[in-house]
């Protein structure tokens, strides 16, 4: 479940219709695109958008990615995709997710993705101060 | 262009990260699922959901797929994605799109596509009445 | 690692361009996607195919996706897709994954999966005896 | 139909599940990348990969994309994916494509693209001319 002790984003929208697979849901691999829909979000209400990240030279490589798949999502069903900051050091970052109903609120799917922090040309990175700040501008015991 | 006598949808997403290849712009392919999600965003609007369509035992197989790529997008650029009837015939429809940067209004990709309405044994059908009407309240002389 | 002691299934296939996002790599999503394929490979090798499985009134449902990477593809780059049955119960089903690359043999991405055997009509089931028996087929002890 | 005065190549592969959607068929927009990895495989036969152009210096922007869709395939259908040059000028390319069950030889999806050349820089480019020399080693009159 989305932690009570944080910054929780959420954005909503649409399951399209190339998204569902044969057995008439949502493909499971949509979910993971949605988990970095979330986290783009998360990062662009904190004010610290990834896009800006990437451009100042940096990149948050993925490192491992978890799902775990408890109520089918189909065409048309209004998501709400949430992310929050899980841990936060200097050189990699985890984020959470959840996505669900966003009418009824059932949890359908949740997850985490962890990242390391690299530089352009390809160096691991200590992940830069300021957007570091924003980031954790969600966690306890921070204002948001 | 889209047409300005009649009714032209339109909704409004971010790029997604997964939808960028290589070249750092959006994949050309991405743009017919943008397009298939502006005539999902149309029908929605118009009160005649093609959720509810398949429910009621059609499909909207396609027949036709049309893009031209003028100005490439970008990963986290808003997108307006619009959507209008071309025409409207007893047993096919063809809508047209343009896929716009939602903040400079320039148009970016536009398209059209070409459907048969099939009921759920694979047969060519009439497009259902109410369904139709629905659709058509976009079409110049009616009043939406 | 792959393990060594079951029949571990390989299929090549080359990056595909539409997979790489503005990093320039595969997107970490696409791997979800290759591990899917690299199990209907493994069934369709032990003769079991999944397409038969589905037809037969079955599905595995997705229960849980695990991804761990740790080299980036690229482009045209030749991926050897490899699966095994890491665990074969009455009603549940976990494969393991590896994606290298096939020329030089390194590991890139791995990974695992959990699935549940449902009947068309969503209830959890049995998996098929003469289905389970061709999946076990792969595991230690058969003489495959 | 595809040209029988030239050059077309043809790779195979199996319909992937997540390619489906929930009419049961694999997805439209779907076709679009099995046009493109057709033409990646059409320069990888011909000597002269796409990922070397690339490298070298250059991008096939796409400035148009069609396809007509008459016969649906399936999850795990063995697919012929043709690929031939249709015209190539000193700046754009166009090719041509046609997707067919490899068993039966039923063509399903056939189609086009025109793609521009461009520099690194973003400017329109003389399509190099050891590159050209590969792609037309197709055409008409040529010894291939």
């Amino acid at each position: 479940m989305a932690p009570t002790d944080r910054f929780v984003s959420e954005n909503t929208f649409y399951v399209r219709y190339a998204e569902t697979d044969a057995m008439g849901i949502t493909h499971h691999s949509t979910y993971i695109i949605y988990f970095e829909e979330a986290r783009s979000h998360y990062s662009r209400v904190l004010g610290a958008s990834y896009a800006d990240f990437e451009r100042s030279g940096y990149w948050l490589t993925v490192g491992e990615v978890h799902a775990r798949y408890m109520v089918p999502t189909r065409y048309a069903q209004l998501i709400a995709a949430r992310c929050w900051l899980e841990d936060l050091r200097s050189r990699t970052v985890t984020f959470g997710y959840e996505i669900a109903d966003a009418e009824t609120g059932q949890v359908c799917v949740s997850g985490y993705s962890k990242h390391v922090c690299i530089d352009h040309s390809g160096h691991v990175s200590h992940v830069p101060a300021e957007w570091a700040a924003a980031m954790k501008s969600g966690l306890p015991g921070s204002e948001k």
